[in-house]
């Protein structure tokens, strides 16, 4: 169903779960590295896209303090992830479903959100990593044209 | 743990995926085409089963239309899927969890249902292709006997 | 991004499905039997671990039973699934976020909790068993040191 080879659907698999299980226990340089040396994350929840490996980092810590300080856990649930080809060698685009779900200390657990992420992701040696994550909120209505989308820098 | 093929495990675990947003960004015609050329998709939600690539072509597309017209994303989170040999050459059982979010525009989202899929998927060529479509709702008290489930079209 | 190879980490995701499926349909007897022998299922919402066969049968069936006795479904939705080496031959650790998703007969479903998995994988010829499941919940505040959680045989 997909020219991506199954080694690579399932390196997309387990680079979306290990990389959810970083930033929510707080390990943000190791949830940083699963990025390019100049990885962006792009994500409307946020008021600017993080890019490269000191601004991911503290994005990830910033993430991770906010839940300190509320006595909040939040978590990353990554599902329907799906690989695509993009065309070009070593790249591929990775789509997946990205639930958060917050469970504050001594209450019940609740969905917060539901997004979609766009991934480009590269091969480096034998791994892959996030070039461009792109991250759609279902509760944002589409954008006007006149903001022309594709500077945001949506994969090709 | 199983006698089928990790190959075909993950096959079953990416058109899962694909099948999810396919039909979650309004690209009926190609969700109907993960299904054979007589395909059905049976779910208590509907009035009767889709036959056919017309008919479950039709399907996405009412359904997509309706999430427009109601400014609603509804998608489609599959997880824990379960692939088991179904006793015939070429085809296979997939189980699943299914759970439907919406997300109305401006508003958060909120699961919706937990049905689970049990589909009869066969082999096409290098693909998968589901044959047959289970949807079982947990809000649904299991129907009398009367009513024959196995003509329902249950997998064996 | 690991050194556990593709067919042990695809090896996991299914024998969480798998997993699932099983306690949540009823089958007591199978979800025992994806644990080792002396196997152990050690989780905060029970007041004390299950170890071997006949407790786990016990604990899965009293599961279902409650299920039953109730008329709702639960379903355990497994997700990111991340396994590490644990540098034993024969032997990964498998990370997985659960959710516990209540379906009331004739009502919505809803999400209970969400919950963490840290397991002790061992091969067992062609499969891979459990032999040791750590439970955390996320509503749960750290216990305190007093309590010295290594006794709890949380994997090394």
């Amino acid at each position: 169903m997909s020219e991506v080879p199954e080694t690579v659907a399932l390196a997309a698999l387990r680079l979306h779960a290990r990389q959810s299980r970083l930033i929510d226990e707080g390990d943000a340089e190791g949830w940083a590295a699963t990025f390019t040396a100049d990885g962006v994350f792009d994500s409307p929840s946020y008021p600017e896209p993080a890019r490269g490996g000191a601004a991911l980092t503290a994005f990830a810590r910033a993430f991770h303090d906010s839940c300190v300080a509320t006595r909040t856990h939040l978590r990353h649930v990554v599902t329907n992830v799906d690989v695509e080809a993009s065309g070009r060698d070593g790249e591929v685009v990775a789509h997946a479903y990205l639930q958060i779900v917050a469970t504050p200390e001594g209450q019940d657990s609740r969905l917060v959100r539901l997004t979609t992420l766009t991934d480009r992701l590269v091969r480096h040696g034998d791994a892959w990593l996030v070039a461009h994550r792109l991250v759609r909120r279902d509760d944002v209505a589409p954008e006007p044209v006149t903001t022309t989308p594709d500077d945001r820098g949506a994969p090709a």
